[in-house]
């Protein structure tokens, strides 16, 4: 068999990782075990949230081991079976990214039809990208129709679905931030009321001119500013899905943190933090909502695909600095 | 009739308020019209969340009026009655504390019974006080037995109850954080497992030593340092009741604000802000819960008494000093 690459954490980034904190790694391609499947990775995700994963601090999920093969979502297609009932040709999505072939366990892997989708869509707007926007939006922040929906990060996988799902759930005026006059305009073809960079000013202005009458639900995927500003534009029982903080993973001192924070009191605020793996009793709904609307052409997802495993780690620091229009990807 | 006092907010404080911020004034005693009641009050409530109205900043609780009597929680005897269905001696609960004399609406009274409890449980363990605590821990925060629960400013009106109401009700442990010797003292004989002075070191320390295997819930009347503590405190899943956050409410700066924030998202937390006029439904439920646990002798609540109306204002500079044990009263 062929050699097999894959891309290794060097050293954990202090701040801002850069090139020099991963290393491409050739090894064996290794043979599938009793239980075991031997995978072709074709795409692989790649997520803002990996930047904490490189951090050796306590937490919930474990962090990225130095000198090994960081993990993530990916598809692709099995060359090498022994497990029962997966065969040679499936297409299956797992958690072993970030290399070429993957030895999974044939519970850990989900088959999926490559013609009902394209691939790419199972690790975005129909994998967990998409969920993440669903369940957030819907369960955590419990928007209803007529609510008013501020996403922040709105360009990227999630926010620019979350925008869009808000929409097509009866939201009645949907605001998204984003990074560039490129990125704000992309919102407006997407179906945004209104759109801004958030470079223009302080996002506290920026909110209250494009949601006059407040916000009912924010869909954080930035911090600091961009929450605080949230939180000052609530309205009376207002909601915050807290889904990431990107403003922040590269941070080197403590971050900002909202000094408004005791309106939560006065206007009876929350403020719920979620990761998508408990929401996984949505994914029946989510799929045939999403699959639906994709159908329908009331959807669209923008993806960026990188070529090349080596590229990879680039993908990634492309993606801390937002120069992705929505999902980030790599073809393996 | 005779001369009625009432105090009056005279300007509005810059940050910690001083006497001059209040005046006595003397008025003459007023005759009640069609529907309305004249209340001889006999005991009035002093809170912390009076502060926040006496400054004149948009909120959605109204800010109090300059040169006008403030107003907040009292029970007296009705001397003169114009409408149906409350007659001379009955005794109310009513808004318009603060003052000798209180010429009330009478759909804004609500008769109560001094045979059956004492007039100042209807202000304090009865009252808004006790429906605060149990609200705030059993909805807001939904605890539920086996929890681990953190309360600040425990021995406060409101805290020691929550305190009690917690282990009532199931906590597998109960800590309570306050600011005297004394207090933690009281609260070991209220019954709570743990009590530090937060005066001893770094909340966060303390809490850790008080808490080991982390919590579950946390019921915030302070803010600042004590939610980051109990943010960094909380295990997966916990859920934080906001209540107040007196240890900003002179300031005249920004406050502290938790720069752990984004720990809700791995850990999956839930901050709420409430206002206990939002939970009146469960009035009946409490009023049998805690009544119940008075007559069996389960619940104790502290009360520190200031006799006259014209020592209402140092009742309340007191309580904002910490001063009272338990709940803040006037006997008028």
């Amino acid at each position: 068999m062929s050699t097999n690459r894959e891309i290794h954490l060097a050293s954990r980034p202090q701040g801002w990782p850069t090139a020099d904190n991963f290393r491409l790694v050739e090894t064996e391609v290794p043979t599938p075990g009793p239980g075991q499947i031997l995978v072709r990775n074709q795409f692989m995700s790649v997520d803002p949230y990996m930047r904490g994963r490189m951090n050796d601090v306590e937490s919930y999920v474990p962090p990225f081991a130095l000198d090994a093969p960081l993990d993530g979502g990916a598809v692709g297609e099995v060359v090498a079976s022994e497990a029962d009932g997966i065969t040679v040709g499936d297409t299956v999505l797992h958690g072993l990214g970030w290399r070429e072939y993957a030895l999974v366990d044939a519970r850990a892997a989900r088959p999926v039809d490559p013609t009902v989708a394209p691939l790419t869509a199972y690790l975005g707007v129909l994998g967990m990208t998409g969920l993440t926007a669903y369940a957030g939006l819907l369960d955590v922040a419990a928007m209803k129709p007529g609510d008013t929906v501020f996403v922040s990060g709105a360009a990227g996988a999630v926010g620019s679905m979350v925008g869009q799902i808000a929409k097509l759930s009866g939201a009645a005026r949907v605001i998204g931030s984003a990074g560039s006059p490129a990125k704000v305009e992309r919102l407006r073809a997407l179906g945004f009321d209104a759109a801004f960079d958030y470079h223009d000013g302080p996002v506290r202005d920026l909110l209250r001119a494009a949601a006059p009458d407040g916000i009912d639900v924010y869909f954080d995927n930035v911090g600091g500013e961009h929450l605080e500003a949230a939180i000052g534009a609530m309205n009376l029982h207002g909601r915050a899905a807290i889904c990431g903080m990107i403003a922040q993973y590269n941070s080197t001192e403590p971050p900002a943190a909202p000094r408004n924070l005791a309106l939560v009191i006065g206007k009876r605020l929350t403020l719920r933090g979620f990761l998508v793996g408990d929401h996984g009793h949505l994914r029946d709904t989510f799929v045939a909502d999403v699959a639906g609307w994709l159908r329908e052409g009331r959807i669209s997802h923008d993806e960026t695909v990188v070529e090349g495993i080596e590229n990879a780690p680039d993908a990634f620091l492309g993606m801390l600095r937002g120069e992705n229009l929505g999902k980030m990807l790599v073809q393996v």
